[in-house]
């Protein structure tokens, strides 16, 4: 009953595009659901893609062009006229459309309106204002409402005719006789409810959470999360209602942010496909391969300050890499958990010096066990005075890295500065430095060079 | 109109509280959302805590005890007689009912289960034998569904009975005879239809999306994401209908899933909270810090190998973390973008082949330009011997990273192990070896020492 898409199911429908079979398209994908659809239209060459496309309704193309992954919509959308991609928009709820129309050059957005009917261009143009990490930016201005003094069937026939433009119901929104919010009314209650029960005996009004049109996109995430919402009313500094947001657009939001911090940890500094360009890979990635090498030139110059004991010892070397990674490693683990709860807004009452006594502590007890593990294995494989070095180090370094792995996002954070950016590749490269540092003075003082 | 905690008002509530004044709760937080009385909680001292909580109602207890932090929730629990905690349960949905009973021993579970009513009990004890990553571990029993051949007036009296148990109506399920799941109707059609009609001439019967009990709840994750649902019907292996899965479940189990590959990407193990004990938290790191160690040791190994080389040239030995370090952040960026369009699912008929290449191809454009900046840098600084050896060295190192990072994941993906792990730490000490021994291997040839 569900819908997977095969590799022989693809081969299939590449031999029939490519015979230009419509009817085949009739029978086989017409039925599907917009977003299979869409898979199915993303792993098609262009040309195949297109003749997919062009043979659905303007409806379906409208949904399906929503689904698509952006590189390919960014194609397709090139090559229709003005007119095209105003009869597509015209079918899409109106985020959607000021997302696709967003997405083109001014002067193509003035041609794709003149198309359009006047009403729905004039909301999509309002939109098109908002900063698309906004409420503003994130709602559609589909949503029903109804009066507060209404009584149940009147609402009802008011309802019926507002819903036609809103494909999915979850809360009517009561509001009073200037627009303002004022309330909830769950379609579950009006069911239910007597035909003449006015609605302002009927509607919920305390707990009411809504947003305005300015508030963040990550704040509207953390709200419908915390009272679990399917959907939120958007007001703006008026209290007058004008849009909603809904939960797949914030579940869409959930996942692009978590992509992005995941790619920060990882030293990607752009939001960027998988199938993007090499030189815009390359550009995503270049900027912590440069910091990275700053980080190992400043290393060369520290050790560089160690020639002469090098040159006695050179056995010191050795544990260069291993100093050098286990205090990023630790810096990051620390740095890590900061963010994280930084980021969910967990424990934001607990003190700097409260986390930072307790990394110290975690340091403190993980460089025992660590040092005490890499004495052993150094005297061992090497010498003893080389397993107090490296064990004494290790241990320093992991403490250290710690305390700085937590300090530091906590004071970007301060500071106002992401401190998602200061994991990965940043906290590594501090702590290699400052972690080759303690470990030769370490050797030149145990060895006596 | 929406609930800020200050530091002020929880101070005033910290007073209250070990004055003992009810009056003060009923006051100013009685009132309040669940999730803002559990936010409360969270931050107050033990007996504090309880004093509040104690003076909530049973109903309000329940839904405030599901918003709480796990370890918070864990001495509450403790703290009450198996009656308190049945009656709890009684007020929740199944699904967080059967979560806070899992949490128990099994000594505790009979307990509670036995001063249940029969009905509850009987839900409860089902659902505590799915696997909690399931669907049928993630699923609530509490959903409204109509038969196919009831008319409309009959099937608003049906509702309005089974609606008292269900506190949130997205979608009526609509089951044949057998109480098999056959179709969907939304509120909104019910609510405009002609009394008379028939369930059967007004239900959507195309495109139902449902999942199996034994479904895995990131595939649940995946097919909410894509086809934009608010909530999923859960049918057995003879699709009778047993439970819906509502999207505010999946939004926490998103957020956590992606918490945990953040954390996993950062070298940390297990998904432990910031307030776990230091001894927990020790735990979940130690075993990344262990790989990292047994890294540092086999660098060490690689490094003794050219032990009278780095006597002979000393300077050999400044630009050991730079290639260690390059390596591994190359690793690192490799592996995070196949790890992510796996976890997304996008792009799954790209073969392994063409991934490689274009990393390989991404590896040779960013070691060309590393490597050109690097010869600049140690040219002046060092001399154009060192020079050549570094850069030569860093570009093989990066080529050599971007390939080694694809293939890792991919390969462990094949064979059904979760890729995930083979970012941070693991990555990073196999590019570190690997990267020694060709930047050593290079000194030798270009010094022919």
């Amino acid at each position: 009953m569900r819908f997977e898409l095969t590799k022989e199911f693809l081969e299939e429908i590449r031999e029939m595009a490519s015979k230009g079979s419509t009817s085949y398209i009739d029978q086989r994908i017409i039925h599907l659901h917009p977003a299979d659809i869409a898979e199915i239209i993303d792993e098609l060459e262009n040309e195949q893609a297109k003749f997919v496309f062009r043979h659905l309704d303007d409806e379906l193309q409208g949904e399906v062009l929503m689904e698509l992954e952006e590189e390919v919509r960014e194609k397709f959308i090139n090559s229709f006229d003005a007119k095209q991609i105003a009869s597509q928009l015209e079918n899409l709820d109106s985020d959607d459309a000021a997302d696709i129309l967003g997405e083109l050059s001014t002067k193509r957005q003035l041609e794709v309106i003149a198309e359009m009917n006047e009403e729905d261009a004039a909301d999509l143009v309002e939109l098109l204002n908002y900063d698309e990490d906004t409420a503003g930016g994130l709602m559609q201005t589909e949503f029903i409402k109804a009066k507060i003094d209404w009584a149940v069937t009147r609402c009802i026939v008011e309802l019926r005719r507002q819903a036609e433009d809103v494909e999915k119901v979850y809360t009517i929104y009561v509001v009073d006789d200037s627009d303002k919010l004022v309330g909830l009314l769950s379609l579950k209650s009006l069911l239910f409810a007597n035909p003449k029960t006015k609605i302002k005996d009927l509607y919920q009004e305390t707990n009411i959470i809504s947003v305005t049109t300015n508030t963040n996109g990550e704040e509207v995430a953390r709200l419908m999360d915390k009272y679990d919402l399917v959907s939120i009313p958007v007001v703006d500094l008026q209290r007058k209602l004008v849009g909603r947001i809904t939960i797949d657009d914030i579940v869409d939001l959930i996942r692009e942010e978590a992509d992005k911090d995941f790619q920060m940890a990882s030293g990607i500094s752009e939001n960027v496909e998988a199938n993007a360009s090499v030189w815009r890979l390359s550009r995503a990635r270049l900027p912590w391969l440069f910091i990275g090498m700053f980080g190992g030139i400043l290393g060369a110059q520290v050790i560089g300050n160690f020639e002469v004991q090098i040159g006695k010892i050179p056995a010191l070397a050795f544990f260069i890499p291993l100093v050098a990674a286990m205090g990023g490693n630790v810096g990051v683990q620390s740095s890590a958990v900061v963010v994280q709860s930084l980021a969910n807004g967990t424990n934001q009452f607990t003190t700097i010096l409260s986390r930072v006594k307790k990394e110290a502590l975690l340091g403190l007890l993980n460089g025992l066990i660590c040092g005490s593990v890499i004495f052993l294995v150094t005297w061992m494989l090497e010498s003893p005075t080389l397993g107090i070095t490296v064990s004494l180090a290790l241990f320093t370094v992991i403490v250290f890295a710690a305390i700085l792995g937590t300090l530091i996002p906590l004071i970007l954070h301060k500071y106002g500065i992401d401190p998602a950016v200061a994991t990965g590749p940043f906290i590594t490269t501090m702590n290699d430095v400052v972690g080759l540092f303690i470990y030769f003075s370490m050797g030149m003082l145990v060895f006596g060079i």
